[in-house]
């Protein structure tokens, strides 16, 4: 066996130790029973210890070395060539953070979810306020520790969407913003009937469920590399090849929620599903960046699951699994699943208003990452921000500050792949329109093997071979442009809403 | 930290690695993509050769040979001077086969099981013939590593239940077959109005989960330390602390057999949910042996709930479910889940003619290990023991030489497991009897607590601390004895039957 064989094999033997721990994670949001969690929180630390060693290992030190070499990466094929640039880029900056920051900030994000889930139930964000404290200190040594060239938000960015600067994520920012508040404005100036009340009619959760699967085999989700089940909050999880599982959640006041997430989910693993066989069972299995996995949920839960000729096919058929819809005329359901409203929760946010939620978000973390503010100051900070970009204040603090876990986490320099995420998934189906001709006749008559088919040749073969940037304009032409985004939006909503 | 705390910390290292192989061999039973066995075999190559080389390591060696000097076992507790005598016996046991050895019987029983399945399927003895004989082979050669006094299947049968020779299996052998085969006989004789078609009703999976899921709760089965679910052969997996699953099938025409086969998976899971949580994340959370773990599941299934006091009050609660039974006569009922019928398949054949499958099985293969008969004779034996045992013969090889997979897999030593199970659980029972003198009153008034709470304090606490002969003395004050047994099947179907 040559070296990069030795190599392949080595990272191969890690990734099985992460293929048993995505089960395990699986398996306690699916239903595992509640009184092993204690053994199995043991079992987990025990586990991921031993991969973490391995990655970090001298052993993966020399690997990388001696293959990174120029004479050494000119032999490797293309797949290998990638594999060793990530994982070196990766295994360098995982060197730079010394273990006992990574206990640190294990130990407080720990403590600070707790605190944030107390917090949260009590209205109260000074319960959560020092341990958020304790998670930003821990955060900011970090961000240190793998370093930066003029902005320290720019070491957590990274981590989530490669080759990305702060400036990047404000170029995006300050032209949306300039589009969208107004927009929104003219929105919310509209007098429109809005008696949606017919997608909240009560339905059972196992005719949701037929509902899940029928769009689950409409958009060619692969059953047989994969499963649908129900849990809390709905996630993809890649728990090896050739299985990428999916979950939801029935509610059953709302059934469009469930389904629009079924369908967000499904566009995640179909990513996933999609990825070459090469890569199989490397970290290169998974998708260029958050982003960009963001991006094909996006694309087909909004882009084409809320659009006209989705619901021109698929408003018969679902039907026939809810017959209380048949008196309801099509464009009506079309405008009450596209509503357009000002509201405070994120998660619930419709297109048009998403990325406002995103862009305070960001605003304010890289202020905390950098000491411009203060957690003490936060709580009033987002309240005003909320009415500067949404024009409307939480009465509470479980719907203003304390309604994301992702700080509690540690997650600084996440929020920006959601609004990064919209923004590429215009862009590359505007490229897609332009390749087929015929999408849109496609799409009305139930054919969604041909979007499928595209993304699956431009995107989901390459995994993680690419930086997101790179493989964006590979597949567009052009590095992120937000206005295709706004062009999309403005086009949509202004037959909505008639503007 | 002192030696035996560090040691304990070491065996549940190893054990968490096992606790991840339980979830990912339950996924792979309960609806694991297909598509993604290949991978998932190499996940568990990997993760099972790292918890055995833990196993077998010099450090393991260099603990258990500190730990069971003299001086070091009276220092320890009663726990864990167990747990240094069971897991030194197993190392010592596991050092003497050569690593070669296991492989070659691991990928040799790969290839028989395969040749296994294509044999039944063609009903054909010499497509298995070759590939049963190379294991064959190889397990005689694991025995002769193993070593033993005067019999070669005493080296294999030790491992299912430590403690046991070939002549204690035989002894129980020669007094149940003088006294079930002229039972049998007697019984064939009968002629009984046995019109059961009630049995064969079709009743939705749906409702005969729920008469699973409402006797799983009359049992006290713990769903917060376990779950039910389906799968194509019931069985009961420890996943790790307080995680006792276990699954089971629902034949459209055949509710009772899903129902049996629910409370037997059941007895075997009380079993280990009653383990003392001293002993948890330990090779001790298991049950004492094969043999000691069956008569934990024979109890529940036979004894208790093929009882005419259980129906007593299981019978309306099982109406209720299922309404087509109100018009069935509950006598009636009790005497169709109690038919006995000379039978061709041991895995559908009722309490008295059980055991007689296990002694021709077990004549079989302890001839077969020590060198008494061949391969290529086994169809021909097994017809002429089935003959003599039964009074039937097997038209097909699918319901007779090859009904089992056990030989295929090596797993020779087993059987008498089934046989010793049965033999042991009326003993103990009776026992129970002695003790709780409102037993068939409680029973008749649906408190199944009284039973388990007694198993619990003379049985499950103590896992595999004790080697099933030292604990059936315990618990009933004498070595196995196989007459109480057929005292409880000739009372039992004597009744039934009028003999």
């Amino acid at each position: 066996m040559n070296k990069a064989e030795e190599f392949k094999k080595y990272v191969k033997k890690i990734q099985y130790y992460y293929q048993a721990l995505s089960l395990i994670h699986w398996d306690i949001e699916t239903g595992a029973p509640k009184k092993c969690i204690d053994s199995r929180a043991q079992a987990i630390g025990e586990i991921s210890t031993y991969a973490f060693e391995m990655s970090t290992s001298e052993k993966m030190e020399n690997f990388l070395n001696e293959l990174s070499l120029p004479e050494s990466m000119e032999k490797l094929s293309d797949n290998d060539r990638a594999l060793v640039k990530v994982m070196k880029r990766d295994f360098e900056k995982q060197k730079k953070i010394p273990p006992e920051l990574i206990g640190q900030l294990s130990v407080a994000s720990s403590k600070a979810q707790a605190a944030w889930e107390k917090a949260k139930n009590n209205d109260d964000f000074s319960v959560f306020q020092p341990f958020l404290q304790e998670v930003v200190l821990l955060t900011k040594k970090m961000a240190d520790c793998i370093g930066y060239e003029t902005n320290r938000y720019d070491a957590l960015l990274d981590e989530y969407e490669p080759g990305f600067k702060s400036n990047d994520v404000k170029k995006v920012i300050n032209y949306l913003k300039g589009e969208l508040v107004p927009f929104v404005e003219k929105i919310s100036e509209k007098e429109v009937d809005d008696d949606y009340s017919f997608l909240k009619i009560k339905i059972d959760r196992q005719v949701q469920r037929k509902l899940s699967e029928k769009v689950l085999r409409l958009m060619n989700y692969d059953l047989d590399a994969g499963r649908l089940d129900v849990s809390m909050h709905p996630f993809t999880t890649s728990i090896g090849a050739n299985d990428i599982r999916i979950t939801t959640f029935y509610r059953e006041n709302d059934f469009s929620d469930s389904f629009f997430s079924t369908v967000h989910e499904c566009g995640h693993a179909l990513y996933e599903q999609g990825v070459s066989s090469d890569l199989a069972d490397t970290p290169l299995s998974s998708g260029a960046s958050m982003a960009m996995h963001e991006s094909q949920s996006r694309l087909w839960e909004n882009i084409v699951a809320r659009s006209h000729e989705f619901w021109d096919f698929f408003y018969p058929e679902t039907v026939k699994i809810i017959p209380e819809l048949s008196n309801i005329d099509p464009e009506r359901f079309y405008r009450g699943i596209n509503t357009v409203k000002r509201s405070l929760i994120r998660t619930q946010a419709d297109e048009v208003t998403y990325n406002l939620h995103i862009m305070m978000r960001f605003e304010i973390e890289e202020a905390l990452i950098n000491d411009k503010i203060k957690v003490s100051e936060l709580e009033q900070i987002w309240n005003s921000k909320m009415k500067e970009y949404l024009g409307i204040v939480p009465l509470k603090a479980s719907e203003g500050i304390l309604q994301d876990v992702h700080w509690s986490h540690g997650s600084f320099g996440y929020f920006p792949s959601y609004m990064l995420g919209n923004v590429y998934s215009v862009q590359i189906y505007n490229q897609m329109k332009k390749d087929i001709p015929s999408l849109k006749d496609s799409i009305s008559h139930g054919d969604l093997k041909v979007i499928l088919d595209w993304l699956r040749k431009k995107i989901h073969v390459h995994g993680k071979k690419y930086e997101p940037k790179e493989l964006l304009t590979m597949v567009t032409g052009q590095e992120p442009d937000p206005s295709y985004f706004m062009e999309y939006i403005k086009d949509k909503y202004s037959y909505i809403y008639k503007i």
